[in-house]
């Protein structure tokens, strides 16, 4: 009996995993980790609202969601001041990222990325047979002019900047993008991830009329609005551009809790200003830390601090490996220089005690393993 | 400023949606459906301890979901008696079903499906530029002969065959599939979709070897489990082929809640079996009412009823556009001579009361106005 015949994309793709999720590590390690730090949810958790909205369609969820997602759309056009046509909504922007990438990239095409930024987007270039460029970062930064500069080397269709950074939390002003879009080469788009930008400084966001076809932002309701498992992001964008994830997403996709849930926590912005003043004064938290014991950390605009470990990648994947015998989930940046740190998310002070204490340890530890 | 480079096939497909959803009618219509009958949701609803599930998980929805599913995978495996490596979660059937056509189809592959069968399959076939080769129905039911002399006529790398089929409800036994499997030609695969497997008689579910490399079955929670809004599905196939998903699908694509309440779902096989009871009696209570009406019905293996209206595809439309107007949502086929019928889900009494009550005055409305 013969198998089925993949496409040669398919064949030549490896089974890869952007990220190994905390519960396969628990389940590998045999404990569970006392605290959470290693993929910047939300530890504050959701507006209580939006977990009332969630329970209260429990017993709904035997209707299908609505897949153009009306009514959170509508909400969110009020809340950017655009038109429910700018915006898609998908199954977080990891979703939005495929089929972003699905509609412009075919085998051979190229897009251009910073080295060690996200691997979920590296996944779908790579997926779709898009020819990856990578630039690196300048000073921990990712470098804007650098990505454009190597756009128009390649002829790229694509351009990733995430805005603040992931993993390194660093951050451009608004301005800065604004005035590298003009460079643009003709025929790229840049896609910018603002996954973290509830938790950056004003105009971090740039200003750019919405109907520009040169740009798309993607958001998301798993940060900020403490809701990651519910899967939940949405894409802005040109009406153009936006109308054409309609012929290839998924319908209905989307989970209808999810939506009702996404709705109430927009419309609970004080709970997100208390949320990200939490995550400021956990940051600070954090830096702390990282000077009690004699380390710098980098300045950050997310909800995660990049702490200087010292030393190179290697005595970072120690510490980092200390961490996890003491019960602390946290990642590191994979690319040299940046991969001299860890990355460590922001949560209530229990969770930045419980690092506090592991910390010092796993330091101990890893310096004495690491001569 | 230019816009984005469109791939070749994303400028030759239209922005087609495979099914409007109740919502967008009811917004257009300007009134609320009194019965939601036309998407075949699962209307006596989820097991109450899947509900609960779903409520204790909405606070931790902050946390990301398990990309591999173990728990609900785990708990399948040993339901169906096969291993976690034969089973892939995803974001319902529509989802799996275009990571399938994703791994398998490239510009010009050809598929196989019956006319009139299910639209979100073709919907992702065109999506990856497939080109479709429809067989038409025998009497109501799909054709598998015909579906499989199709394949090996068009050298299809894939088979869509639902058992039992919708919108009709017909069904076939499994040893009609099993038999006709072994003419299926190399290197063709056959997915089959088995979404109202768990409302169909015993015998209807083939019995093959799970590392069959010739087929792949597709299950849900959206219509026996009653949580179409969860959006939770999952493939059952040979090791080799279940691990190729893994190349291309969206890793942290569920819904956390979701996955917890399927886990719950499973547990409660007692109220599945209820609920399959209910719907058996719902399916004689609709047939009942067509044949008040002097109408006939077809046997159902499904949670639906297609009715015969009696006339053709115009005049059911009539119908269904008088039962909208009644406050009854149903669809209908759209593909002669199936197109006579009706589709109308199983429901509570009072939703089948309703129905009942709707139906004579459509019938009598698109009488007069069908001369």
């Amino acid at each position: 009996m013969s198998g089925p015949r993949y496409t040669k994309l398919v064949q030549s793709l490896p089974a890869s995993v952007p990220f190994v999720a905390p519960e396969q590590q628990e389940r590998k390690q045999g404990y569970a980790f006392a605290a959470r730090l290693g993929a910047n949810e939300g530890l504050f958790g959701a507006s209580p609202k939006a977990i009332k909205a969630m329970q209260e369609q429990a017993g709904q969820q035997w209707k299908y969601g609505d897949p153009i997602s009306h009514d959170l759309r509508a909400a969110l056009a009020d809340h950017h001041g655009i038109e429910a046509k700018n915006i898609v909504v998908g199954e977080g922007i990891d979703g939005l990222l495929g089929y972003l990438v699905r509609l412009l990239i075919e085998p051979g095409d190229a897009v251009v990325t910073s080295d060690g930024a996200y691997p979920t987007f590296n996944y779908h270039v790579a997926g779709f047979g898009g020819v990856l460029h990578k630039v690196a970062y300048n000073q921990d930064h990712e470098d804007p002019s650098a990505l454009f500069d190597k756009a128009r080397e390649t002829n790229a269709k694509l351009i990733y900047l995430a805005n603040p950074d992931n993993p390194m939390g660093t951050w451009h002003e608004g301005t800065v993008i604004e005035t590298v879009l003009d460079t643009l080469p003709p025929g790229c788009l840049l896609v910018l991830d603002e996954a973290y930008i509830d938790f950056a400084p004003l105009h971090t966001s740039p200003v750019t009329d919405i109907e520009d076809p040169r740009i798309i932002r993607m958001r998301t309701f798993s940060k900020a609005y403490g809701l990651a498992g519910a899967r939940v992001g949405y894409a802005m964008g040109a009406a153009e551009l936006i109308k054409n994830f309609d012929k290839i997403r998924n319908h209905f996709g989307m989970n209808r809790a999810a939506q009702h849930g996404a709705l109430a926590a927009l419309q609970d912005q004080a709970w997100l200003a208390r949320t990200c003043e939490a995550v400021s004064r956990a940051r600070d938290r954090i830096a702390q830390i990282a000077a009690q014991n004699g380390l710098s950390s980098l300045p950050s605009a997310a909800n995660f601090v990049a702490i200087d470990c010292g030393k190179d990648g290697a005595y970072a994947s120690e510490v980092m490996t200390a961490l996890t015998a003491e019960g602390i989930f946290v990642r590191k940046p994979i690319i040299a220089p940046q991969d001299r740190c860890i990355r460590v998310t922001c949560g209530p002070e229990q969770d930045m005690d419980l690092f506090e204490a592991a910390f010092a340890r796993a330091l101990m530890k890893s310096s004495k393993n690491f001569q």
